[in-house]
């Protein structure tokens, strides 16, 4: 992964540090709360990564478990097929053009392909994250589909949409990402964008943001945007409607 | 409210056309559900309408109850808490500069004001939502702040913010606008905005724009935004963080 993608996968003292000195007054400590109360946190605390409310966010450390059970249990796949049918509901009130023109973006990690199978080694808390091991399972192509993506991008295509798939991967992962993404069902994109050595130490935000510019500048209608990053999503060039995947796993700043 | 504000208040049958249509081969309908399913589908419907990829959204029928208790239960106060955590977090992270254009914005209703003793008689879902009663509750001037968004407030100014109130409400509402807010215990702010006449028929987003492009040609500096729409927070001039209030009860395009 690029040196200025910033991920964030921290627990313990320095959450404990962080909300006791900028929420003294309103958070209480993990070890003062009910589980009912944990629970009512942990799920404030998601939403408040979801909605971006919570900018460059770190775990808190009561709220470890809930997040494997967010993963493990029906939650995470019940957000993705309701993401998947807001979708399909905003592309099928498109009316495409006929020219080529109407463009849909999709990001890769998390988007179009699922790494938990490589964050359930951490613990899906990921504080170990290694970039050598995150390239060997870039490398391996093993990543599948979500299948509520590959859902929604075959209907996008079979509705007439042009598909961009634009990742802060690197320009040297291009084979292994094209493996992976054909392996994993997915067909017949215009355009594969990656990070080349100019877009190096830029932050995603305005790397993906000028991307999409080049786009717009080509003629393209950016319809719909799918990514579970906000980085992903605001900027320029933004596109008419932006999807927001749920991440609760890193945030890229 | 101008007649521009499009408040979403449906249920039943036009959820259930819109979703089988929508999104056929994705949802189910409510009645194949069994209690666990249905919660994990109403989290996924509010967490889609706080991300904003609802779009303008209806409610689900089978989420009526599931809303009644977000809002009665303890899941609501625990969002607000959050977010004015989050708000607070980020606000102690800026130095003034002292020259007293640090501006913040605030929405007022479902923002520094609960108008939830309005929405109760209509059994939070005010599909009975009508403009003469929402006038009348404007004019008694009983909303209650939010004691979150109050105390947010209140460290704002001790901060040295200064703090504008951007709100959809209509001009010839100053008067009991300004008189609730301070019966609630708000003080000191800059300047209340609402809605003028050459602001009418403008849809929410463009509204709240041009105002906020207002204070920035004034040299104001916007470095947060408070607002529980994203037409408070999208668009052009927007704030350095904004921060995305829950609401599950109606949207303002």
């Amino acid at each position: 992964m690029a040196a200025i993608v910033v991920r964030i996968f921290l627990i313990s003292i320095l959450c404990l540090i962080g909300l006791a000195s900028a929420a003294q007054s309103v958070i209480r400590m993990p070890s003062d709360r009910t589980a009912g109360e944990t629970d009512s946190f942990c799920n404030s605390w998601r939403l408040s990564v979801e909605t971006n409310n919570a900018g460059l966010w770190s775990t808190p450390e009561g709220c470890l478990g809930y997040r494997v059970d967010y993963f493990t249990g029906v939650q995470y796949a019940s957000d993705l097929t309701v993401v998947a049918s807001d979708s399909i509901a905003f592309a099928r009130s498109v009316t495409p053009a006929g020219d080529g023109k109407d463009g849909w973006v999709f990001d890769v990690d998390e988007t179009l392909l699922s790494n938990l199978p490589f964050y359930e080694k951490f613990g899906y808390s990921a504080e170990s994250f290694n970039e050598e091991l995150w390239n060997e399972w870039v490398n391996s192509t093993a990543a599948e589909a979500l299948p509520e993506s590959l859902g929604l991008y075959r209907e996008l295509k079979e509705l007439g949409f042009t598909v961009f798939i634009l990742t802060g991967r690197d320009e040297f992962q291009r084979n292994a990402t094209t493996a992976n993404l054909l392996a994993a069902g997915f067909r017949d994109w215009e355009k594969l964008i990656l990070r080349g050595k100019s877009d190096r130490g830029k932050r995603a935000v305005v790397y993906k943001s000028e991307k999409r510019q080049e786009l717009v500048d080509q003629g393209y209608r950016i319809h719909g945007n799918s990514g579970d990053q906000w980085s992903d999503l605001l900027g320029y060039a933004m596109a008419v409607r932006s999807f927001k995947y749920p991440n609760p796993l890193y945030y890229i700043a």
